[in-house]
């Protein structure tokens, strides 16, 4: 891995029209770029065009700098919203998590595994249960219990968030409901996991939902958090059968492995810029 | 497959007991019974027993017409609702299908294939399209539209399936709401497949729905029918991933894929006795 | 589907080289075509660019007839493989079949329904076991029993697919190994399928194969034939989780529903032009 | 969990013959036994008989020490191999690791959250990396590197193996092939996981062989270990979907997945005691 090439990362979304691959792909070429991915995708019904190119840096004519300022003229002509990444800047994640650590833990092993393209020097809980295996990975570990007075715990986090330079919030099995205003802070950049296949079992309680129902399949599912509980645009999602023989607590067991790796995989292609939200919906150019 | 043996099956439920699975196997095995296959299933929470057992008749010292009789008095004795099953017995299975035929072409295949231990005399729409395919099977046909008086359609059917000794129908995507009078003609021999992984999506155009939420993965259920929509005990449930890419248009192709391999499955289940229903749901030993 | 618009699409390959994408979109981007589908994929470690480029060929300033003589000079510059699908064209496909019928019945069925983008007017077998469904399709049905001199046989088959001016050959369970002269006669044109995942269980038998070591997964495989038995470039793979109640026939009724599907999706991308081979590997562009 | 009932297991594997379920069943019932789980399999092939019972302690007849004693002349009778195992106990697992610790995480971290019905008191690897993670979960770690003299490494492994009362060695990556008199030791009590779908890409670098061959699946197998490399019984596996688009480093990445869940799962079903071992296959009563 440590001999990836730094790359460039423009990802860009605007109002369908001819010419936007070639005024993009055009850029490139001039400039001398070397791609090292490219998807983009139309979507017909809404007229949204979406697109994501990564090329080396090496060789590209435009410096780092640069590249910003040498687009923009081609985003103002499109009316394009769009970003640019770099491949070795290290986002910042906290995590915030509550009693159950199966997230947490999967998501700490991958950043030492260095599978993770970012680092976490942040773990929030509403609960102190998990500050040892916190700060075992050196990570900086607070409880912030929630009392009666949830905004003023949401104030204590948020700064935390200001203070460490957060780039993305990751939501490891945090079992409470965040305000629209925390929500509003961190837009496409707040993630959670959702222990079910959404929109089925929304809410509280999704395998007891699930075991009530009798389905054959349970899932999970990673979203980016809106204002509105378990309505945001969906990342990734995966089942895993079931059968009468599972009772609520099997469905909770196999549903942990289901969790930890829907929101890994989230969390992986949102820090390696794979994933453009419109509308409530994802495109994941995986 | 024709040289299959012909064997009893014993479809037991009852509430939880000691001595129940002894009573069984002792019954068969002071018979001389050999065993094909058995699996039982102990509600824990619900305190509900629930066996299937199935053994040759070649051998067993009861004979066929006798075995009824014999086994009652252990039935009385734990209070068992149960059913005794033949497996030379080929049971009446009439298809109802609307404009879409893909289900009616996969279980009519299967049935010339001899894969269905049951025969299909009846198909069985409100719509005159199939009536070719059908009939180049052999079977008869019959379009019954759905005009203003639903009920006068419901009893033109039912009076077919009663004169065609119909044991079992299903719902090859038939798009109307069947009347509860209906449906209670045919409990948990009424089976029906539903577009979407049930609970999500219930109701109407679910294809339409899943797009619109953006969710990653689509499916399908098979399910007995019960007056409530698309509320009815779960058989069986598929899924397929789905992506940005694609289109209802998409969906709806990749799903039908999904209808009729679950449906089949579920069919194929419940005509090999298979399954077995407590409260809302199913027990399926496979 | 019977509105969806006209559409041109290039399908692409030549060795790595900066300025390919922007050639062939500015290609596009001058003679106003309206972009329906791009994607492509670059081997880094061969140096292969791979490309599938589609759009409306309403509004599109090069008429219909001159388009390949329009992109012949970029194709040459950058020593492309290249290949000019029209989406009105309906190739012919036959359909290979010997004793079991499933994928037979499956891709008729489809076909009936207008799912498949080609039409169906020949049907071989080395058996007479199924003239009459072929027939019942309306579709001219041969049966060339396969003998000590099994070259002569191929002849005849070879004959008749010329006669019938046949685009793709679908070996929809054809249990006749083909010959290597007959095989290099439809490159990338005759896809089979293969009941196990490969490279699993390749050869004779694979469901008993699998039975024998005792897996608790089995699959099937849709690939382009090559003289190599079961070697070809993989097109699509599907599995099923299987276990020890499962005897053989319980996999061969279980791989039925897993063969029809993955020949019908490889029969369909194939027909799509959606798949471009290069070395042994299958680039799929769903 | 902690509250669940202490039960005794019986796992009984015979030749088939009539009475085995009555005789079992009927021992159980005579002394109260209050069964939480049973399941029975008949391979008719082999003429085999496998079985699982489990019941609760509490209130049955026959006391804990004396259970063995009083089913022996049933076990007898039938020439059962059988086995008694208490959930109370916690057998002592030793987990073998070389470079990759995935596994090696996901099995402590379900270890420190009580997932596993075991205890983990020993790590051993061929390198010195994993010291510090073995060791900050209060874990014994020893290195031993391979050197020429392999024999002697693998006789120090054994001594300490005995040292701590090993019931259980899971190789968790480990890359090392133990010799037949390693192996031998533990027989069915040996577990590795292979990164593969066997028995596709047996032996070494089965990523690189998966994308050499361009298949569209992936997989990985957990197995008991037997002399024979990668040839052993197969308790699970599972698979994912792959594209062009993976490269071998996508494909190692997604494959860690994939190995550790199904190890995972293959070390909780034997802890459970839900695994029969006969021929070179498994019975799981999941």
């Amino acid at each position: 891995m440590t001999d990836e090439p730094i790359t460039a990362t423009l990802l860009i979304s605007c109002r369908d029209q001819k010419g936007l691959v070639a005024a993009v792909s055009d850029f490139l070429y001039r400039n001398n770029g070397n791609i090292i991915h490219a998807d983009q995708h139309t979507d017909q019904e809404e007229g949204v065009f979406l697109q994501r190119v990564e090329w080396e840096l090496e060789g590209f004519d435009v410096a780092r700098e640069e590249i910003e300022a040498t687009f923009k003229p081609i985003a103002l002509r499109f009316g394009m919203e769009w970003a640019l990444h770099f491949s070795d800047y290290q986002p910042s994640v906290a995590l915030f998590v509550s009693k159950l650590p199966h997230c947490l833990y999967d998501l700490l092993g991958r950043w030492r595994m260095g599978e993770l393209r970012g680092t976490v020097p942040l773990v929030i809980s509403n609960h102190d249960d998990h500050r040892e295996i916190a700060e075992s990975y050196g990570i900086t570990f607070h409880s912030l219990p929630v009392t009666d007075n949830k905004a003023q715990q949401e104030n204590v986090a948020l700064k935390l968030l200001q203070e460490w330079d957060i780039d993305t919030v990751v939501l490891a099995r945090y079992m409470q409901i965040l305000s629209p205003e925390f929500v509003a802070r961190y837009p496409n950049r707040l993630i959670n996991i959702h222990h079910s296949f959404l929109p089925a079992f929304a809410g509280a309680r999704p395998y007891h939902q699930a075991h009530e129902r009798g389905v054959k399949i349970i899932g999970a599912t990673a979203h980016y958090v809106t204002p509105e509980l378990d309505q945001g645009p969906i990342i990734q999602q995966d089942v895993a059968g079931v059968s009468h023989r599972d009772s609520v607590n099997d469905l909770v067991r196999k549903g942990r492995d289901l969790e930890k790796i829907v929101l890994a995989r989230a969390v992986d292609l949102h820090l390696r810029n794979r994933i453009l939200v419109y509308g409530n919906k994802t495109v994941v150019f995986d």
